[in-house]
């Protein structure tokens, strides 16, 4: 299998099934819908409407039902950005390249923009009452949603990274928490909900729920290390932006080797809870590999 | 019916339920819980749980499961607030008398409560699925409650409401769909969830969506009629505040004198719809009356 090949696939089906739940732009209100659709299509990895779909395959899933969901964790991710590019937040202009939400639509409309997201998450995930009202697994997955992007997800994550920057106090149970919870949340949140819908046991649940924190992890710890070993041209932004902001990351506790070695350990622990399924997804494995080892 | 005493009653009892919804102040984030529960425990008059209990009681809910909705819609009120509030979009320090949520926590940290909030709501609406988990309208009322907030209710109307202020070109249709959607959906959207999870007819739930656009409206209008006619005291906030703003509203367009009418004939409006159920509750028609004869 050739993993690149694959994954442009996957990505371009993924981005179809996405767009097909943005909003129209029109209305007196249009100038929302255009920043929301701005900001959703600016790119990105697409990884976790991915990861979702693909745990949901890998568990037999075969119903539409798990399209809002993915459209719906993409919209969260968005928006989670969209902030996260805020002047009072980390103030960035550019974001892959491209002109960020505020910097094109104003801050007002930057911050409406992300709740706008963030709401029509909820709206979009909600369809899947309409096509399957009667299945109480939707109902979980909407609780999963809620919960990993929230306070006990993916915010709380944000406001214990903002909270020690401010303080200029990290330390390393800090920083876990921080990747657990910022990156990792999501990435939960994402194979949870592919195995719950597709009807996966308690015990494959939670097990999911394990090799995606290990992945959201050893992702997050691999973002520190390209920052300071690769190449701008290889990565498509500046490296060494951390040392620059005085930024401490994994690496800066754990040193480079460690950190590589974190990163492999808990790729093969991911894979090895992958392998003590009885079911499988080839891609689905490679893609766990290939995410890990990604030079950019 | 003493209809001040029966309110202030309901207040406190409402103001229980949403208590026992907030999130406990606790691990590293627990900034992000403080700025929550700040924002909430700031006060108001507590209208959309409360017409959401009421309309539920009217037509004979009996169940708990329309307590996480009272407190989610509280807190996607609050929400907008609190984001409203911030310096870019309002820039107010102070709301009824307490300093606004990032004054006291700081501007990012305003973003992330807001946001958190928001999400918050949905996490706690969520939990009605585990009280009846065969009830699809519980499910039914997730799409309500994502839908009046979004982009085609509450924040639609927020989008209009900003763009019309930066181009400084209100018209009279901007302003209906301004009040209709910024004030207007939370209303409906919380009627209309009492209503169909106690199981209104579809009639029915046409006909109470109608009274409470109306009663939105209304209690807008009434808002703009104080502003002019009341004095600093008895509103607790600075009168004339709208002139001062050069702020375009209803009055401006209408005259004081159509403002008034207008309020009592969209009250009656409302009140007759009450009254051609066969279902009935006394206070919320009594609420619905003092609403838009209040002075403050």
């Amino acid at each position: 299998m050739d993993i690149r090949e694959e994954i442009k696939k996957r990505v371009v089906e993924t981005e179809k099934i996405i767009d097909s739940f943005l909003p129209k732009e029109e209305g007196l209100q249009k100038q929302i819908m255009e920043a929301m659709n701005y900001s959703v299509r600016a790119g990105g990895k697409r990884l976790r409407p991915i990861l979702m779909f693909e745990t949901y395959r890998l568990f037999g899933g075969k119903s539409k039902v798990i399209e809002p969901f993915m459209a719906a964790i993409e919209m969260i991710h968005t928006y989670s950005l969209v902030h996260d590019d805020l002047p009072a937040m980390d103030n960035d202009e550019y974001r892959r390249g491209k002109k960020t939400t505020h910097a094109v639509f104003g801050e007002a409309m930057g911050i409406l923009a992300g709740d706008a997201l963030l709401n029509y998450a909820f709206e979009t995930a909600s369809q899947a009452f309409d096509l399957e009202p009667e299945n109480i697994k939707v109902g979980k997955a909407m609780q999963i949603l809620a919960k990993k992007a929230g306070i006990y997800g993916m915010v709380g994550g944000q406001t214990v990274d903002i909270l020690a920057e401010n303080d200029n106090e990290m330390t390393e149970e800090k920083l876990h928490f921080i990747y657990h919870l910022k990156t990792g949340a999501l990435i939960e949140s994402a194979m949870l909900i592919g195995a719950v819908l597709a009807g996966a046991t308690k015990n494959e649940q939670k097990l999911m729920e394990k090799a995606a924190s290990s992945v959201g992890l050893a992702f997050q710890i691999q973002d520190d290390i390209l920052d300071v070993t690769s190449t701008t041209e290889v990565l498509g932004k500046p490296v060494g932006s951390d040392e620059k902001n005085n930024k401490t990351t994994y690496v800066t506790f754990a040193g480079l080797e460690k950190a590589k070695n974190d990163v492999s350990r808990l790729t093969e622990l991911a894979v090895s809870d992958m392998d003590s399924l009885v079911v499988k997804n080839e891609f689905l494995t490679e893609l766990l590999k290939y995410l890990i080892s990604r030079e950019k």
